[in-house]
């Protein structure tokens, strides 16, 4: 895995009424700080991305669907390293990505992806830069395989 | 709506890929604190409750599905009131519940409803009060009408 990256697996806790997706705590690790939660909804063989961000951590866990993330680390000028993930319910985890990182990711399969991302400072758009999928620096690793 | 009961609404931002559901964030009301973030997915027809909160104050967002929730208000020992707020991304809102009040919620519609909960306070269960849902001293509010 890249340097920073956590992959935290998370119990469902499951009964006959629902379920209990826990996402992160303030007393807890990973935790640092809070700057906002919200939902990125992707359909399927959507693909969000590439986004890096200069200062925040995202803490993203899927709670509904399958979500493919790829993790591309140029930070080091050359040496890139590209990682994969699949997060979803039946492997419920939290994905931890710290800052300096490129991510995108996708909706596999026929359902809606919800992936909640519990970020460690509020949206600052000056904070986030983008680089098209299929931009020449960029790993190809889209479409899903 | 009972005193300290607020319902905000958001705005989904929606594109081709999908869509950003915001739910809360620190530097904006009515955020004050950060204890945890967790989703409850609750199934067709199945209802949680009744819950009520002595220090916790729940910032709580559907982001699938559709949620009834209904509010009980007996802090004034016996003039009691009831309110119901339905929740989902068609009517997208963030509903903060104060501590001190019965709330109970559940699933209504043909799928299972998603609510992110951004709690005040990390999860702790000396804090938190239960009744049966069909407790004599709390209103008939079940099955959804």
């Amino acid at each position: 895995m890249i340097a920073g990256v956590q992959r935290l697996p998370l119990a469902v806790r499951r009964d006959s009424r629902g379920a209990i997706l826990p996402i992160l705590r303030a007393d807890r690790p990973p935790f640092r700080s809070f700057g906002e939660v919200y939902v990125s909804l992707v359909h399927p063989g959507q693909v969000k991305g590439w986004n890096r961000h200069r200062r925040v951590t995202c803490n993203l866990a899927c709670v509904a669907g399958r979500a493919r993330f790829l993790l591309f680390d140029d930070r080091d000028g050359g040496t890139g390293r590209l990682d994969e993930q699949w997060l979803g319910p039946a492997d419920y985890a939290l994905l931890v990505v710290p800052p300096g990182l490129w991510m995108s990711f996708g909706a596999v399969g026929a359902e809606d992806a919800l992936v909640v991302n519990c970020a460690s400072e509020p949206h600052d758009p000056e904070e986030v830069e983008r680089r098209a999928l299929d931009d020449p620096a960029m790993p190809r690793g889209w479409p899903a395989p």
